[in-house]
């Protein structure tokens, strides 16, 4: 008996209408209304599939499965179900729902693990609402402290911890989980780009995952009337921060191998249509599959800021994130290869050009990752769309898997 | 006697805390709650000063003062009462409360016009809402249709008629006044630039309002994730955007003759900070003291946009405002040069680099400006700031070139 693709294409639906902008894509950003309700629905499926449900501190979901072995750590299975803003259905959500499937499939067989199973459902992998990125897996791993936590806030300056209260959660709670407790990590996540659809392959299992770093950039200048200030007494900041962000792809390409620097989020003030901006503040995600290009990227991105730096205006840059290229572990992408030619799946290996929370928990535990295709390569936009068949497949491949790694009866 | 230096101080102290923004400056947008509660202000001191009050169709408001004189056209004195964001307590909000006061003088001197006086406080003179910019004037001038008026919509999507209703005002009143009605219209306005605080001149009496258009601009692109697209895949509407801000100030420069060139507002789609931005919408203001340096700067920028549209972006550009550069009446500028000199106060001639309420009413009435002092030249900024002083000689320069339009007794 396999995966149930139409309960998959359910949850898919279902989750997707949890949505801050319906009819323009799924916006779930962390701590929201909306977040509540999806938080609420893989609660209830969780507990519907025979797992006991907990949150942590920063409102990560598990669901629990016990093992026959006393105090034994867990295979954990899932991904993250916060979303971009205006992004699609599958980022996230489709490695929540495989996660929710596999403890139906556990139940439906009665398969009885050694070690036990949990089904995660991560916080703020995107960034979106708080910065930063991955901090649903950041703060289970130790990497956020709790004073860091306090102080972060988002574009209108609500604090993490007030939207966490909002919503009916608790931020005094643990937040850190020892690895020790953690025996792997399992994560499906659609592709986002076009390689495995351009090959005509279901799976991709991914070796690598990229080496990410984003920083948040501030150019301060001085405000004054758009009509009476002469050109040469400006200090236009967001002139300055227009000459950073069109030589951004110069500095990508030069760097060549794969490397991407974007720019998606920038705000002006006061912003007013005739008022010099005084301040804008924009964020750098500069990417590559080598660690060298990614520090190479910030070399020149710092170069370029420093150029730009003149009379009345200051420009500084922080480092949010910064996670260095990481492969994944070798023993758990055979057994993933294993599987996909037991179920006689295609498959083919493949690194990660996105980043993914199996980056953080990889330093701490084994990790695999299998990837499925993304109709014309497209994510993070209401177009993203995955074949429910595909993900029927990758929750075969991902059940097999962690049978052996529980070492289920 | 003469105006009351102490009572403008407290009009521009209790008109600043109706502001979104406390602590920040004064924001106070046309439609708001802001305005609702400055509106009611302005109201309570025209009743106070003997005034009768009405609002049009717009949300202007009148206090008028009849005249001796049956059915005879005004002398309208005043300026707007919205301000940017984070904007200061005396940009339009000055030459508001010199109404008021000049209000008090007839009331407190018993002077009896034949032709009637009526203060003026104008909607939406900075378009920091409904972009545009002068939208009280132009809609009294019968410049904005009813149909273009309808349309109007805030950057949430809130309707100009929605916002209305909600601050308890009827838009379906008349909106267009007959300039037959109307015999001259007189501002007070600070200078928002350095000339008289660098001449330590007292006042400014203009001559001229410089030409002035606003644009809008669009820039549309493809969405897609930061961390698998390829850079030569890319349609990424914020490069584009920042490649043409980043060239504006030399197009300004070039053009010479003060010619200024600004974007004030800038927002980007879907504004996350991994998510390639798929749509930008920016202003662009460019004003100069002659016609064919505005028109030659609109064809630069033009030519720019072209040199950017390429694969994947398109750009349009709507040109929301176009005001040519406007003298005012030689009459009204003999009359304040002559009150100036009556009273001892030091005065010179200058042009408006902002534009102004009187550059649209100028074509359909006689009109004449006053400027005095800004603090550093500073504007549209926390740190404006002008002397009551220089208020309260201003005041009495319009109180006595009024006196002789209203031909009063």
């Amino acid at each position: 008996m396999k995966a149930n693709q139409q309960r998959i294409e359910n949850h898919i639906e279902l989750l997707s209408q949890f949505t801050a902008t319906p009819g323009e894509g799924v916006t779930r950003l962390t701590y929201s209304k909306e977040d509540l309700h999806a938080r609420k629905y893989i609660k209830e499926k969780m507990n519907e599939y025979g797992l006991t449900v907990t949150e942590d501190g920063l409102g990560n979901i598990f669901g629990k499965l016990e093992g026959t072995l006393q105090d034994a750590p867990s295979v954990i299975v899932g991904s993250h179900f916060d979303s971009v803003p205006n992004g699609g259905a599958y980022d996230g959500t489709a490695g929540v729902v495989v996660g929710l499937e596999i403890a139906a499939l556990f139940q439906e067989q009665n398969v009885q693990p050694a070690y036990p199973l949990e089904v995660i459902a991560l916080i703020e992998e995107e960034g979106s609402r708080f910065a930063g990125g991955l901090m649903g897996s950041r703060g289970m791993m130790g990497l956020l402290s709790e004073e860091d936590f306090n102080k972060l806030a988002d574009e209108n300056g609500v604090l993490a911890t007030a939207a966490m209260t909002e919503i009916g959660l608790d931020a005094t709670k643990e937040k850190f989980r020892n690895p020790e407790t953690i025996r792997a990590f399992l994560e499906l996540h659609i592709e986002q780009g076009p390689i495995l659809e351009e090959k005509d392959i279901q799976i991709g299992v991914v070796e690598a995952i990229v080496g990410l770093t984003q920083l948040e950039v501030t150019v301060q200048g001085q405000a004054g009337h758009a009509g009476t200030t002469p050109m040469n007494r400006r200090s236009d900041a967001l002139v300055s921060a227009a000459q950073i962000i069109a030589n951004l792809p110069t500095i990508a390409i030069e760097e060549g191998e794969g490397t991407v620097i974007t720019t998606g989020r920038l705000n002006v003030f006061p912003n007013g249509a005739n008022v010099i901006p005084d301040k804008v503040v924009f964020t750098l995600d500069i990417r590559s599959g080598k660690e060298e290009h990614v520090l190479n990227a910030v070399r020149n991105v710092e170069k370029l800021i420093e150029s730009v730096n003149r009379d009345g205006i200051s420009i500084s840059a922080e480092q949010k994130l910064y996670i260095a290229p990481k492969e994944l572990d070798h023993g758990i992408i055979s057994l993933l290869k294993e599987a996909s030619e037991k179920l006689n799946i295609p498959y083919c290996s493949m690194n990660s050009g996105a980043g993914h929370d199996a980056m953080v928990f990889s330093d701490f535990t084994a990790c695999g990752m299998v990837f499925i295709p993304s109709k014309d390569g497209l994510s993070h936009c209401p177009e993203e769309w995955s074949d429910a068949g595909h993900l029927a497949n990758g929750t075969d491949i991902l059940f097999e898997t962690i049978k052996r790694l529980t070492e289920a009866r």
